[in-house]
């Protein structure tokens, strides 16, 4: 299928879409089009018939997209057909916040360990957690085969603790800490940074 | 300065790049090139010699840009060479993280309300703030002059509290509630949802 020449920023779109329908299907609809898709989404209807396009045909002219169908077909392109492991680094707020969070399961991850290496905090519950000790982030990630992550330590840590997440295979990291991490090309970082995002919309203000 | 006028794929990365430049500034550094700033950020010397230039001149060839008057110009073109107040609807782990958060403060931004409609919550103490009763909302912001809010209450309750916002005279939402929210065209909004982008990750995994 050729995955890897899709560009990037389509494959971005792809969950916006898949969200979208999953709220659509919870409202009880069975069909769509990409003028209501986009309508919801802020993007045109054109691009979206384009990118799904990119993957196959997924919808008739005229009839539009079956909604459980496309959703299917999504999850399966995005790998989120099954449920992924996740570990979280730093027990803070952000961290804590992010374990307990529910809504991640329905869209295919779990947090299903909770690191930190603040004596302090190892061994103490968050959520349905134990704060296990980074200093056996290694082992246990390599043990579970895990290779999905989320920082959410200090700015000054998060290099270290993306070096330690590299070297147990960890493939794919989010990023809570505010800066920008170095790893190797077959490792994906997405970032959250909620600074980043209001400074893009001040420009806009007066 | 035409500012209406600059792409917003460019007003997004120039928060990156001013989140670097503080970076270096906080290590010692005076001077920097695009070279060394694309290395950081994963973006090419000549997007950002691009992007930047569509500002003014910053900076010298072979001599780089100076990184102290790079900030003050991109903190004044982003508005951020002032502190914008800003409220929290949602008082849950997400709300509570973010008003505990002291990472926003240098960058332009501080909490300075919280709201929920959990009887339960309103009146307790959050950090430093009192929950206040999402009735006082409009209130509160119209009295105060805000502009800039964060969502953080459940995905069905997210439009709501966005009609809310609006009608109190906030222009910038950051939503975290894992949906697409409709507002005016003057109102800007921008998403966090970190499914959204772990899903992005997993389609480049096996």
């Amino acid at each position: 299928m050729g995955e890897k020449l899709i560009p990037d920023i389509v494959v971005g779109r792809l969950p916006l879409y898949l969200r979208s329908l999953q709220h659509m299907l919870k409202e009880g609809r069975q069909v769509t089009s990409s003028q209501e898709l986009g309508e919801r989404l802020g993007i045109s209807a054109a691009q979206i018939r384009k990118d799904l396009s990119q993957f196959g045909e997924f919808g008739k002219q005229g009839t539009g997209y079956h909604i459980e169908y496309l959703i299917e077909q999504l999850s399966q392109i995005l790998k989120v057909d099954r449920v992924w492991n996740m570990v979280v680094v730093g027990a803070g707020d952000i961290g804590s916040a992010v374990a307990n969070y529910l809504g991640f399961v329905d869209r295919g991850f779990q947090v299903s360990m909770i690191f930190d290496n603040d004596p302090a905090k190892i061994g103490t519950q968050v959520g349905n957690f134990t704060v296990i000790d980074i200093a056996a982030l290694e082992d246990e990630i390599h043990k579970a085969g895990i290779q999905v992550a989320m920082i959410a330590v200090p700015a000054n840590e998060a290099q270290d603790v993306a070096n330690m997440l590299v070297k147990a295979g960890v493939k794919a990291i989010l990023n809570y800490a505010p800066l920008s991490l170095s790893v190797p090309p077959d490792v994906k970082v997405q970032y959250i940074d909620p600074t980043i995002h209001l400074q893009r919309m001040t420009f806009y203000l007066d």
